[in-house]
């Protein structure tokens, strides 16, 4: 009989797809875990409902969360992933050779053992000598790290459950005061076309503490609406400078990212523009 | 009672959405033809079961199909729309003011009719007094008209059933030969995810004909993939030429297009080169 796997988007659309194995369906004390084998997208990491990461496009995320704050520092020594416990974005982060110690904070646990087990392609990464993996809350860990990382990426998943209160304007002074002198954050923002609020407040919260913040955008056709923001604030470094770009390299393997589409992604249509100014109302 | 439409997207993957009323739903002579009331998308046309414009995005699709074109041509007065039956993009060639007359050939009535009645959002520009509306198919009346058109535009659905020759080498020499020497011929080319097969054949079919042949991609969040591909064929003009970009225009009421945004749309991603050099094998 076919087995088949629904996330409502919203309470009037739904993306359904066959599922060919279930490896993994359970409840933790923080989320429900589901590791899925589909015809469409190959295994799929699902949270309470929620399509995180696919084998199919999984390198268009964790390529464009990755790569444009690592070619915008001059020399990312020190990264944290806050979330991402796929392994994905550490895989991408591991490419630039300046990197000597990526540390990733995900809260469950769970979630690492499972992508360890099913999900190969995304968490062979975390077995890397320079990583460091801990299981705490994302919140804690950067309050116990003052001026530490260049580079802070906030891989969440929605605002909603675990990760509600990594969008907050607390949790943004916290990852400003865990970056050293020329650090870089870089955050997923949701759909432009599904999560307006949620873009204008974290445009307006991070102003509040970055000279630099600028929105850039990406497909990913498993997530609702298929086209993805995130934000990245910078204490210095401006992510579109003619300089940043002209040494910015294609690391290994990469699919969706170039310096090019990095020039690309921060070109913002005018509905877009629209949104991201109404935090100065 | 709930009622949902499901779009079957391929044997594996489907994408459903609630319908609080059925405005149309019939079979003419040469496919189905459903228009639905959704809290998702507002109102929906959907032919063969295949979702082709929704009020809540197509903006993305006919401003980027229009657009660029009109603005490569340095002055498009005789624009030809194949397919497009709802309006729309009809609707954003008519915002440049050097045009002088637009034709759509469309080959079922019973499209237009429906659009009319049930789309006017996208279908009122069908009335305007430049604007002529053929019912006939695209292939014959190309045949009739050689040399005549500035812009040819090829707003299709899928390549099956009536659209299926709307992307063969045929076709392409015709429209070829329709075009007035520096005229551009655009062709929706489908997913770069889903369709490969049908992106290298349209592209190698007309590098055989145009000596500029350029693809470009915007977001449609309501088809498979959320990522859709444009195929720009010119006889003459470099769509991203420095002069054609410093002279492009926002056209009035654009919430995707802008110049900037043109430019950025031919920045391809390394995955999308690789399809497009497989022409060349």
């Amino acid at each position: 009989m076919e087995v088949w796997f629904t996330e409502k988007q919203t309470e009037n659309l739904s993306l359904s797809c066959q599922v060919s194995e279930v490896l993994v369906n359970k409840v933790t004390s923080f989320q429900e875990i589901g590791i899925f084998e589909t015809p469409s997208f190959g295994r799929m990491l699902v949270l309470d409902g929620y399509i995180q990461t696919t084998e199919m496009d999984e390198y268009l995320y964790h390529e464009m969360i990755a790569h444009v704050p690592m070619n915008t520092h001059p020399d990312p020594r020190y990264v944290l992933v806050i979330g991402g416990g796929d392994g994905g974005t550490v895989r991408e982060v591991l490419k630039h050779p300046s990197v000597e110690k990526v540390t990733m904070v995900e809260i469950d646990r769970e979630v690492v053992e499972a992508c360890r087990e099913y999900l190969p392609v995304t968490s062979q990464a975390l077995g890397n000598p320079n990583v460091k993996v801990e299981f705490e809350d994302g919140f804690q860990f950067l309050n116990r790290h003052p001026g530490q990382f260049d580079i802070v990426i906030v891989d969440s998943t929605e605002p909603v459950g675990p990760a509600a209160e990594l969008f907050g304007r607390e949790f943004y002074e916290l990852a400003y005061k865990a970056l050293a002198p020329g650090g870089i954050l870089v955050a997923q923002t949701e759909s432009p076309f599904y999560n307006r609020d949620l873009i204008v407040s974290s445009h307006k919260y991070l102003k509040e503490f970055f000279p630099v913040v600028e929105m850039y955008l990406a497909p990913v056709p498993s997530y609702p609406g298929g086209l993805w923001s995130f934000t990245l604030a910078s204490r210095q470094n401006q992510p579109t400078a003619e300089e940043v770009l002209q040494k910015a390299k294609q690391p290994d393997k990469c699919k969706y990212y170039s310096p090019e589409v990095h020039r690309g992604a921060f070109i913002l249509p005018p509905f877009v523009q629209e949104i991201i100014s109404q935090k100065e109302e």
